[in-house]
This record gives C-alpha cells, sequence and structure tokens, in this order.
C-alpha cells in the first residue's frame, strides 16, 4: 500500500502544489481523484466537507497548505532553518492570497471578466514586485536551494497564465525561476505527464 | 533593544495571535501600533503594503500566520513533531477560512448583517463540529499541550462572540478550552492589559 493518498478533484487546482512536492521527492502516491457527480454523496465523510484531503497511516490531514508544508518538510524543500521556512510560508501566503482573489464562483461572465482583468491590471504588479524583489540576483526565492515557495510560484504561474497570458513577461527573474523549476527532471516529467486540466 | 518589533493596526486583528505567542512565551517586544491617519503615508514601506509585519534582526517577515507560526516554534507551540504541526497548521487555517469569510468590507449595514447571519448560521455549525471532533475529550486541540491552535482558538471565539454572542454556548468542549487558554497566567495578563478595542 502506497504511504499517501491524496484525494483532490480531477483539476491542478488547490491540490498541485502538494503533487508537485511529492514528484519532486519521488514519493509514490495515490493521486485519487474524485468525479463531480460523486462529490454530493461523499463529500460528507471529509473534514469540513473540503478537498484536498491527505490520508496516511489513517489519519486524514485536511487544509492544502497544511498538507503541502507537511510533505514539503519531508521532501525537504521547507527551508533550511526557521527564518527561512518562515520566509517561504509567507512567500506562499502571499501567492495564496492572490489565488483567494480570483472570482471562480462569479457566474455573470461579463463581470467575471471584469474583475480579473481588475486583478491582473491593479493587483498582479503589486505581487510581482514583491516576488521579484525577494528573489534579487539569486537562483531561489528563498536562501539558496528550491523550497515549496519556488514550485507554487511555477504552480500560480502556470494558472494566471490562462486567465492572463504573458502576465509576468516584465519580470526577467521570476520568469528565468518558471525555467529553472521546469528543468527539475521529476517536476518536468510530472507536468509532462499529469492529467490535463484548464485549471 | 527588543529582538522583535510586530507593527499592525490598533486592535487586535490579525497581530493577536502572534501577541498572544509572545506573551506566552514571555519574550519582551515592542507592539508598534500604526494609526489609521498615518497609514496613507507609511505603507509603501511594508511588503505589499500590508500588516502585519515583524521586524527582527533587520529584516522584515510579512503574513499574519507566516509570523505567527514563526513565533509559535520559538516558543515551543508549534506541536511536537511533523504530524502535529500539520495538524495545528490546519486547523489554524480552517479558524482562518473562516475569519475571512466575514465580511468585514460590507459597507451596506443591513446587508452586512444578513451575511454575518448567515455565516453564524450556516457556516459556524459545521467549523464548532470539527473543532470539537478534533478535541474529543483531550484537554487541547493537538496532542497532550498547548499549541498555537488553542491560542487561535481563543482569538478568534473573542472576536465571533462580538459579532454573535454565544455562538459557541452549545459546544462545552471547545468552551471548557476557551477557560482553559485563559487559565495561563502569562495569557490571563496580557488578555487584562492589552489595549481595548472591538476588534
Ligand atoms: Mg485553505
Ligand atoms: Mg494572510
Amino acid at each position: 500500500m502506497l504511504p499517501y493518498k491524496l484525494i483532490y478533484f480531477n483539476m491542478r487546482g488547490r491540490a498541485e502544489l502538494s503533487r508537485y512536492i511529492l514528484a519532486y521527492a519521488q514519493i509514490p502516491f495515490k493521486d485519487q481523484r474524485v468525479e463531480w457527480k460523486d462529490w454530493p454523496f461523499v463529500k460528507s465523510s471529509f473534514p469540513l466537507e473540503q478537498l484536498p484531503v491527505l490520508e496516511m497511516e489513517g489519519c486524514l490531514l485536511n487544509q492544502s497548505l497544511a498538507i503541502a508544508r507537511f510533505l514539503a518538510k519531508e521532501a525537504g524543500l521547507a527551508g533550511k532553518d526557521r527564518l527561512e521556512e518562515a520566509q517561504a510560508d509567507a512567500l506562499v501566503d502571499s501567492l495564496n492570497d492572490f489565488t483567494l482573489c480570483i472570482p471562480w464562483r462569479e457566474e455573470d461572465q461579463k463581470l467575471k471578466k471584469e474583475k480579473i482583468d481588475k486583478l491582473f491590471d491593479c493587483h498582479a504588479p503589486k505581487l510581482l514586485s514583491f516576488l521579484e524583489k525577494h528573489l534579487e540576483d539569486r537562483d531561489w526565492l528563498v536562501g539558496d536551494a528550491v523550497t515549496w515557495a519556488d514550485l507554487y510560484w511555477h504552480v500560480c504561474f502556470t494558472t494566471f497564465t490562462v486567465l492572463r497570458p504573458g502576465f509576468a513577461r516584465h519580470h526577467q527573474g521570476l520568469c528565468t525561476l518558471i525555467n529553472r523549476v521546469e528543468s527539475i527532471p521529476q517536476l518536468a516529467r510530472w507536468i509532462q505527464n499529469r492529467p490535463v486540466s484548464e485549471f
């Protein structure tokens, strides 16, 4: 039996960061994907009726970032000391705040587009400057080695690019970082072979 | 000079959890409070123009929960192993998700009340059941000792009670936990002596 079962929907969404970390560390895991049509019948068995959930040793861990941080520590991707861990946490939360502003559930398509435009026109520049300032002229966002913050930047970049192609093109350092993450062989393989979904 | 300066507005808000942790560990810190009237003139000097920020050894750490987690590790409040750390993280994020649903910025007072009523009528019961299930008949939310998750429950309980007095009164275990947190002498002193604010 595999040590970890990661349960989520059939999309990248809030589970993809954990999948990157598991792929990076070459930890075999069951990538269980719940179909939307089944969700109403199974949701009451999950904490707070939410996914993703990580199942391990008979225990269920909820909350996407708690799961990812736990796996990042296992994978040696959390930062090399407490200060680096905190810096990675802060970068992850700052990226996450932006994803939480995306109006995923807005049903009025015209209004949805307006909100997304405003987000990328007014808020993305601030986030990108913050990230670039952190990166300076170094290879990775935190310290001198890859952390889960770099992987989350790639996850977010991929999704933000669907919403606003080229959104980061004027930020050379951050684009180079995308290439650097994609050049990690285990991640390149994961990205190439994962199930295809828009988000 | 004090090792930590915690910069926030003159309210409990998103800094209070870190203040609890510092008070618990009896770590002296500068509790710097920015007045609203000054904020427009100073905000550009902070990461992402947001507070709270923790200043230490000339470095600025942003994001309230990254700050609190860093301090929780310093204080021995983060959990005693990786699994406990992850469980505390998940509880903190679940509480935080609820606070993020509070319509703080809704200017229409009637609509604001409706949204708050809906939140407490429909969503709070789910959160309370989740927390109580975690607690079972133990003294603390994670493992057998106090963690920052227990402190955050107290912080959130205090603010949720302003919005909906008695919201948790049918959850005996969670109410007992509130008393248990308040009985920690350093926290009792902090709560008694802190600046008074509604939120
Ligand atoms: Mg979450
Ligand atoms: Mg935050």
